[in-house]
C-alpha cells in the first residue's frame, strides 16, 4: 500500500471518531454515530476528489473506509459516555484528523503534479472540510473558525511545508510527514501555549 | 419510462413540496420558495450523481424535473397558510420523499452495480441530503438528526433491505419497492408509535 | 481575454472581499480572512462547474483566481476595522457579486449550449451559493433568505433576461451585460426602495 493510501486510511479513522464523539454529544442513536462518523470521515476527501475530477471517489472505489468509519462509530458509540471531557478528546483527535488529512490532500495534489497554489488548497479543503461539516450539521460552533486559535493556518502553513520540501528534492514520504508534523506542532502549540495570529479587536459589528 | 426514472420524479416532488412548506414556515416569497423546493428536490440526487460521476447530472439533462418542483413550489405558495398545522404536514411529506428518494439512490448504485456497502451509502445519502440541505440552509433544526427519531435508520434499513433483495434475485421492481416499503414503515412508525434505537443519555456535555 | 472570463474574474475579486468582510465581523485572523475569501469567491462557480462537469473546475486550472482573493483577503484585513459600517459595505458589495457572477454563470451555461431551464439555475446557483456558503459557515442570517428583500429574485430575473436576450440574436457582451444590470438594479430598488414579491403573512407556525 502506498504512503498515500495508508494517510487516507488514518485520516479516515481518525475523523470517523471525532464525528462519532460529536454524534455522542448531541445524543443520537447508533446509526446517528454512524452518519456523523462517515460523513466526518469522507467529507474532505470526497470534496479533494471531486475538484480535482479523479474518479472514482476514493471511497467509492474502495469501501473499506466506509466500513473502518462505521467500526469507529460503534466502538465510539459503547464507550463515550465513560470519558471524562469528551470535548477535550475531540479537540485532541481532530489536531491528529486536521494533520494527517492536511497532508493526504497535499500528497494527492503532488501527485497528479499540480501547481503549488493548489496543492496547498488541497491540503487546507482535505484536512478543514470534514470537521467543518461534522460541525454544520450538529449545530456546533466549527472548530475551524474558533476565535483566538490556528486551525485552517496549521493545514495551510503544513500544505506550504509540503510544497517547499518537495521543490527541494524531498521523496513523498519525507515531504508529507512534515507536512503532517508542522501542521500538528502548530496546532498543539495553539491548544496548549495559546499560540495566535493577531487580529484586529474592531468595535462590535452594529446591525 | 423505467422505474427509476419515475422514482426520481416522485421522490423530486415530494421533496419539493417539503422545500417549499419549509419556506412557508421562513414567509419566504414565491421566487424564495422555488429556490428552497428546488435545492431539496434535486439536492440528494444531484450528490449522487456526482459522487458515481453519472453525467449529465439527472436534471442537467432532462430539465423536467426543476419544471415540476417549481410547479410544486407555486402550489404550496398559494395554498400552504389554508393548512391548520404545516409542520405536521412537512414531517410526514418528508417520510414519503426519504423513502422514494432511498429506493432512488439504492436503485442507482444497483443499475451501475457497485458494490452492497456503496448501495446502502447511495441510499441513505439520496434520502437524507435533500432534507438536510433544507434544513440547513433554513437554520430549522434538521429532521435528520431529531433525537428519539428513526431517520437515517429508516433509509439506511430500506438501501440494506434491497442489497438483499437483490441478492436473493428479486426484479428491479420488486427491490425498489421492499426499499421503500421498509425504509417508510419504520420512519412511520416511529412518528405514529415513538419506535426508537437506543441512545445514552450521558451527563450533559461540559465544555 | 474572453468577455466571460473577465467576468469571472470581477466576480471572485467582489465575492472575496465580501467574505473578508464577514471574516472581519468574526474577528478572524489573517488566514481565517483568506479562507472566507477563497470559499465565497469560488463556491458558487465551483458548484457551476462540477455540475457542468466542466474540468478542471475553474480556479484549478487557472489558480491565479485564489491569488486574487487572497490579495484581497490582505487588503481587508488591513482596512476593514476603518470602515464606519461593515455590514452595509458587505451588502453593497455582495449586491455586485451576486449580479457578476450570476451573469458569469448565466453565460458558461449559454456557451455550453444548455437549454433555458439549465442557463437560468446557473445562473441563480452561481450567483447565490457562494454568499450562501459565506454566510451558512458563519453563522450569518443567509443574505439569500433575508425576509423582506429582493436577493434569488434578481439573480433569476437577470439570468431569464440572458435568456431572452439570446433568443433575440444579442450577441455574447450584450447578453451579459443585460444579465448582470438587470440583476444589479433589481437588488438595489429593493435595498433603497424596499421594492419586494408578496409574501403570506401566515399565523405563526406551531411545532
Amino acid at each position: 500500500m502506498s504512503g498515500l493510501a495508508l494517510l487516507d486510511y488514518a485520516s479516515v479513522l481518525v475523523f470517523a471518531l471525532t464525528g462519532a464523539l460529536v454524534a455522542s454529544r448531541a445524543q443520537l442513536d447508533l446509526v446517528g454515530f454512524a452518519f456523523m462518523a462517515c460523513l466526518t470521515a469522507v467529507g474532505g476527501g470526497t470534496v479533494r476528489d471531486l475538484l480535482l475530477d479523479r474518479h472514482p471517489v476514493f471511497w467509492v472505489g474502495q469501501p473499506d473506509y466506509i466500513l473502518i468509519a462505521t467500526a469507529a462509530a460503534v466502538v465510539v458509540f459503547f464507550t463515550a459516555h465513560l470519558v471524562e471531557s469528551r470535548y477535550n478528546l475531540l479537540v485532541w483527535l481532530d489536531s491528529f484528523a486536521l494533520s494527517i488529512a492536511a497532508a493526504a490532500g497535499a500528497g494527492a495534489a503532488l501527485s497528479l503534479n499540480q501547481s503549488g497554489v493548489i496543492v496547498v488548497l488541497m491540503g487546507v479543503t482535505t484536512g478543514c472540510l470534514g470537521g467543518l461539516m461534522r460541525d454544520v450539521v450538529c449545530n456546533e460552533v466549527p472548530l475551524v473558525l474558533k476565535q483566538g486559535e490556528l486551525y485552517v493556518s496549521c493545514a495551510f502553513a503544513g500544505a506550504f511545508a509540503a510544497v517547499i520540501a518537495t521543490r527541494l528534492g524531498f521523496d513523498e514520504l519525507a515531504t508529507l510527514a512534515a507536512c503532517a508534523l508542522i501542521c500538528w506542532a502548530l496546532r498543539a502549540g495553539s491548544l496548549v501555549f495559546g499560540w495566535r495570529l493577531p487580529v484586529y479587536k474592531a468595535r462590535p459589528p452594529r446591525q
